[in-house]
């Protein structure tokens, strides 16, 4: 009897879904469901206004998404239930609910509704910067080892930054707030009926390691006060390796989503670390870069390095075995689409309409009509900060180069430039430390979307990048992560080796480094790496200052709004 | 009986004429004539392509434009040609033609329609920078005085790099050329059939002195062995005070045109400069400011001063008695037709026309509803280089915080700030030479259309700016110096002082300087000026390397094309 499972990945805008034949991998259906709220930047559903720079989801966007995905994956595939052996799930992160003690999220009771903190805050909110750079000067001062895993700084997106926002800005809710969960492991939560955490989103968002656990309350309390038992009592949950089994689906959802009792749950995992399986990653080497709506290069090694400005650093997190050190840059594709929907000029949307293609695509036709160097522009890629190297949400964009000749085009071209450059230096800081990076595999939209961004990813690195030919990377990562969920005996997987071997997709496309576009390319990225650390580093602060005057701006505005 | 005169001004895209009571300046007809061939920059009219960053004229345009306008005058104020007493013309300089020696342009003639110097070059062409260049340096080498004028650098757009880039490229061309003129000089030679040079370009934009005359042969010889007599012979002609008459219209002129024979003509004047008299400039204390593609800076001095960055200095060219000081920005409109035409995205597009408004207003409202420092971004605004302070057109635009947040009114608004604080730092280096600039009275396209600009000039400068209700500030001032070419016995005035009071308008749009926008913008400022003085004098060169790179692979791409 043939055996499927379905992977579910929760993306930022949508939800996609698969089910997949567990024997070799072949998709029967996929579905794509777009969250009915999207992305809540300006405000709640009540029509609360939200600051500047805040990104939320509601959280029944994702039970709408179970509703829609699972039985159209079943009806589009017609595979009877029984032969559905597991499901397997993956999410944003760090995406972070707070929830009461039986898992109800705050902002579905009515008490919560108009309070930001209640719903679930995205991975690119970048709001708790503060927050972030006190935590990290605190671990700096106190010498915590853990601070080294994390490129020496902790980011505003993450888990604890998020706590202590949420402590300071709204303490009644946090005191309410029983717990602080991932979107991932509330998923999973809603699956099985059971509350655990999967290791990766914990190592990778939540500051944990095996063995050591946790930072220290001692450490919280010089944080906040009533920070001490953040881990204790708001993180509390078994933590769960991945590679395995989280539980069984239970009855009600079971019949809700038209599946069996008991189907095998594989834990929540990151969406982009899944990839990893998803694209059939094989071991040290190959950088896997999943260049989305952000981007996020992930490189596995046999052996523990400590290297300042990657993101994070845990075992057995990515693959079985080995360590798989994470560095990103916080937007790849969003660039791409600011350039579309602020400034793609009315001839070119007219001139993409005509020709039945996207603006996209008739930007980017024209960029690959250019040669390197001849836009005369260079970008630095930080229109939403910096994730890696310098781990900094007080960045922003910088073009330089502009001229009355400057088309739209032009800047498409540079920013695809600045994101390759902004990937070199990741691959060099690797490099470095002696985790040579001899090819990427890329995944996520942009990679199969634009193939001059391949191009130029290549040429800038002089590396070979393959992209291997499926549509949803993550969800199949889930799919396959489902398998070894379901285990060999009920019809799946004994080693996530075996599943990735026999389920991830072989057919890549190619894109070989054009060696003439070398010696261009290492003068822009010569500039840009000077550039990078000038505004970057602090030796110009002009970055920061004007944030500031925007924020001391906005600010006003907000108070003055207040007032009646 | 009552007097008139008609004033004509040549612009780079339309030639626009008046007609104004001599009594009182009561403007009675106006018209505007845009030229057929507008600014040729990819192609000649036979289909030759240029090379990047040319930009001509074709001199035929001017004559049409003659045909069209002056009749067009009469025909609308019904007023007999017996009271048309005086024409005066001013152009953009330094727009430099080749003639034979009857005045011919040399691409009137079938030899040389396909060479680009054969046609009437632009003051917004940048090529000759590296012949700009070496005249600095020579210059400096031997200590020519004269430099100090013109703020110790010599400007691409001039008529001596003109020259010696003709001379280099098309050294056939050169010699066959028995005349260089400028535009305004040719124009009165084909209504006067005499030929004189103004001192005004003479003096700003030929390296022309009173007193001292020209540079020596030895200088031009040091610079090229074939350029010794470039001054003695293709710059030869008598070289006329303005303020005065440059002769009478000729019989053919005068039946083509439809006027009366030995009508007084004015001497041609630089379009900026003769805006003084057009807009009613005073004397010294208020800077003219006239703002169109391009930016022009004037102020008044008693005194002789030495400005290091400034572009010219001369005394009785642009009111009589006085030195007159000349500061620009090279592209000023210029950056805002680029965002519009570039990056204006559909809807803002859209929603201009749903409101029966242009886009550029669209934005500007939008940009008006920010505060100072909201928008988060800083431009250096570079677009087409930087005529004073660096005087250099080998830079280019920079814009520094870019967000996703960051829509094409920030864009907007920031480009608008950053030419204000260029504008500071001019008006900071009269101050600093004890030329204190009081206020500023603005003229030109962007004065009157764009009420957001002037504001922020106010604020960013804190000085109050006056905008003359008047149309054509230059046209306006060439009708003013017609009227002091014909002379009081004729019906005019017998000095420029008497001709200005009762000519140019009174009336004003005020723009008082709001302080509380002053703490946020001297905070600006000082990033620019750090940017600028980091990006421009040299600290850091990406903006030069950028453009070579830009520039190498232009020429490369031309090579390859040329081959077949």
């Amino acid at each position: 009897m043939s055996a499927y499972t379905i992977g579910l990945d929760f993306g930022t805008l949508s939800a996609r879904g698969l089910l997949a034949d567990v024997s070799g991998g072949r998709v029967l259906a996929q579905h794509e469901f777009v969250y009915p709220h999207g992305v809540m930047e300006q405000r709640l559903p009540d029509g609360t206004l939200l600051p500047a720079g805040w990104a939320l989801h509601h959280p029944g966007d994702y039970l709408d998404a179970l509703d829609a995905i699972i039985p159209e994956l079943l009806r589009q595939s017609g595979v009877p239930t029984q032969q559905v052996i597991g499901i397997g799930t993956d999410a944003t992160g760090s995406t972070v609910l707070t929830l009461t003690k039986e898992g109800v999220p705050l902002c579905f009771l009515e008490a919560y509704r108009s309070r930001p903190h209640a719903w679930a805050r995205l991975w690119k909110q970048q709001t708790a910067q503060d927050q972030a750079d006190r935590i990290t000067r605190l671990a700096q001062e106190r010498g915590e080892h853990w601070l080294m895993d994390y490129g020496s700084r902790i980011s505003a997106t993450w888990m604890l930054p998020k706590a202590l926002e949420t402590l300071e800005e709204d303490p009644a809710l946090y005191r309410e707030a029983a717990l602080f969960a991932e979107a991932s492991d509330w998923l999973v939560w809603q699956l099985t009926g059971q509350f655990t955490r999967n290791e990766c989103t914990a190592a990778y968002k939540a500051l944990y390691e095996r063995g050591r656990g946790y930072p220290e309350p001692d450490f919280l309390r010089a944080l906040h006060p009533q920070l001490g038992d953040f881990y204790h009592d708001k993180l509390a949950g078994e933590i769960q390796p991945l590679f395995g089994r989280a539980g069984g689906l239970t009855r009600p959802m079971a019949k809700r989503l038209g599946l069996q009792p008991g189907t095998a749950v594989a834990p929540g995992i990151l969406d982009a670390h899944i990839c990893a399986a998803g694209a059939g990653m094989s071991g040290p080497g190959e950088m896997l870069s999943i260049l989305g709506t952000s981007g996020c290069h992930l490189l596995l090694g046999e052996t523990y390095h400590q290297l300042p400005g990657i993101c994070g650093l845990a075992k057995d997190c990515i693959l079985p075995g080995y360590y798989g050190y994470e560095a990103g840059q916080v937007c790849f594709g969003d660039h791409l689409a600011w350039l579309v929907d602020t400034i793609a000029p009315r001839d070119c949307v007219q001139e993409a309409q005509a020709l039945g293609i996207s603006a996209h695509e008739a930007l980017s036709q024209k960029a690959a009509r250019m040669k390197p160097g001849q836009c005369g522009l260079l970008a630095l890629d930080w229109w939403n900060g910096n994730r890696s190297i310098l781990i900094d949400s007080r960045l922003s964009g910088v073009l330089l180069g502009l001229g009355l000749h400057t088309k739209a085009e032009d800047i498409y071209r540079a920013l695809l430039e600045g994101l390759a450059f902004g990937a070199r230096l990741i691959v060099r800081l690797f490099d470095r430390q002696g985790l040579h990076v001899r090819s990427v595999r890329a995944t996520g939209g942009i990679s199969r979307k634009n193939p001059l961004a391949m191009q130029i990813l290549a040429d800038v690195l002089q590396l070979p990048v393959r992209v291997p030919l499926i549509q949803h990377g993550a969800a199949m990562g889930s799919a396959i992560l489902a398998a070894v969920a379901a285990g060999a005996q009920a019809g799946g997987y004994e080693t996530t080796q075996q599943a990735i071997s026999r389920m991830a997709p072989n057919a890549c496309q190619a894109y070989a480094p054009n060696r003439e576009h070398a010696a261009v390319y290492d003068s822009l990225f010569a500039e840009y790496e000077r550039l990078h650390d000038a505004f970057g580093r602090g030796h110009d602060p002009v970055l920061k200052r004007l944030m500031d005057l925007r924020d001391d701006v906005l600010i006003r505005l907000h108070t003055d709004e207040e007032q009646p």
